[in-house]
């Protein structure tokens, strides 16, 4: 009998869309873009397959988004503190509206745990939520609470607004366009590795622990013509910039020798005899950007990007129409890539 | 050391909402109400407390809710197909949408499983999920999936809208007002009495694998200006009915012998030598409604709901200010009641 593993996360995800009532196949219902009553589902302007669903409501573009933690899965309560727990589940949901440039607004939180669970580990839990949420300037508004046979389980879900009704969807990478990525990845994953492993990185340590979605980045990068695809890198770089790639049916090489390595990076890598690429390359959870740019405005946007929002842009690869996917220093990853079931 | 069974659930979200950065504490941003640019936090009309939180969007009020779903917590894979599974999951989430008045008309579907587990029943569950977002009149937009180490958790978010701006909250039942309730109560509890002793009784059965929310009543009965609060029964009659005294700071007697008893649960007691009363006053997930009427009105409005939506409303109680909280005849329920931590 055949089971989720064999066919994986976006097999499934495939799989199961089919299934349901999606807007798609909801008919033609009048929008209210056509100045008829409330519009609905013509209003679904992005469906099932990006980082945020996108609906038009009263006028205005609102993102919203779920991810589900899961104790012993997303997170282990021997490497990571209760508070460091809820920040980052806070902060994992909310980069969803940062990487389609969106504005974060209110959040709804679920939770499930034993009976027996301690009530200071689920206060520090809700404080390290609370500020990540406040962080992002946004609000709790509402959530669930329930009894889980065994270990915590958080679900986050989103609402934000695409301000000015602009926003960027995965879709949208043209060929000859500039892959870039904001600020330094790699510094989660390798943070995992020294805290495992009890090794002294506190800056690495601190990346994982307390990572901060680009809100202001992806905002000001959603106002640039020039930019026409994004994604967080909350995968890793290889699988997310795949995504952009599958989306425009196209394929990108990236240069691993282009990636800026983090200084606390290269220390790490080089005292342990470790790799900055594998990181750089395949380490999830940095919550950076990583889009697509018209080929001419890349150089002033980075500069311009730098001086707005104190952050670096850098173009990692070319976007092509020669080959399909996505490939590193020119290998394809391996066959299915990460996925949450493997 | 104290932990979350101490307090229960509703000690638990008072302890939770005091940690969270809620509407309330986001100070005072100019309203989209005042005519000034996208409003917010200003713009939560009902926050953490009620069915569902209450946005006000571009014009338009939204309401947003969302509900976990844990396999051996809320349905155990021995009595319950996974088609039904999926159904009880959307319907029961989508319900807080009719608690208000409201209309539904997206969903987040979250779904964790074990990578062992057979695609079969993931393809049942979403099938029975699909049937009852559909029935809603809704779609899904979005969602996420990923693994457990253990078990199905599924978290269903809800999105809606109350049409011309009106929707009933837990707050609102005047000294004097009745107390309704529509339909029947006590079928799903008795269904599952049902199942778990193999017995036939398919009436009651159904009741309990596929609820049928009250979107077209609770619509019908938010245009009323005569009602005052309303709610829907999920947790059973005495804990919902005692949601609204508790809103009102006010007391609330229920008379059992109002409540009329459905001819298949009448016969099924009968049988087995069981207590009707039993199941209906505590019996959860009819997901029936439960409101405050203007007691000069109840009459009226009970013949013409009647007409318009096939579907009885029995006064049951009336308030009172003279004392807090809710009573079934005349006798206090057991101090904390039904929580999910019991």
């Amino acid at each position: 009998m055949r089971v989720v593993r064999d066919i994986g996360e976006f097999g499934l995800i495939k799989r199961l869309t089919k299934l349901l009532p999606t807007s798609e196949k909801m008919g033609t219902v009048p929008s209210e873009r056509d100045g008829t009553v409330p519009g609905f589902p013509a209003d679904v302007l992005e469906g099932i397959g990006d980082d945020c669903a996108v609906l038009r409501i009263g006028g205005r573009v609102v993102l919203a988004s779920c991810d589900l933690f899961i104790e012993n899965v997303h997170f282990r309560r021997t490497t990571a503190s209760p508070e460091d727990i809820g920040w980052k589940a806070a902060a994992a949901a909310l980069s969803d509206i940062a990487a389609m440039g969106g504005t974060p607004l209110y959040c709804l939180v679920a939770l499930a745990c034993p009976a027996e669970t301690e009530l200071t580990a689920i206060d520090a839990l809700y404080r390290g939520l609370a500020e990540a949420v406040a962080h992002a300037g946004a609000a709790v508004i509402g959530g669930d609470t329930t009894r889980s046979p065994e270990g915590i389980v958080l679900d986050i879900s989103v609402i934000g607004e695409a301000r000015e009704g602009r926003y960027l969807s995965r879709k949208g990478a043209q060929t000859g366009d500039v892959l870039a990525v904001t600020g330094h990845v790699g510094l989660s994953a390798a943070g995992l590795h020294a805290i495992e492993r009890d090794a002294d990185a506190p800056t690495l340590a601190q990346a994982h622990r307390r990572p901060k979605p680009r809100y202001p980045q992806g905002q000001w990068l959603c106002r640039q013509d020039n930019v026409h695809a994004m994604i967080d890198v909350s995968d890793g770089l290889i699988q997310d910039a795949g995504h952009l790639a599958d989306a425009a049916q196209l394929g990108v090489d990236i240069d691993p020798r282009q990636l800026p390595v983090e200084p606390n990076l290269a220390r790490y890598c080089e005292k342990n005899g470790l790799d900055t690429t594998d990181f750089m390359l395949t380490g999830g959870e940095d919550y950076e950007l990583a889009l697509a740019i018209a080929p001419e405005a890349h150089k002033e946007m980075a500069g311009a990007f730098l001086k707005e929002c104190n952050t670096s842009l850098t173009a990692i690869a070319t976007f092509t129409d020669q080959w399909p996917g996505v490939r590193a220093a020119g290998k394809e990853p391996p066959p299915g890539g990460y996925n949450h079931f493997a």
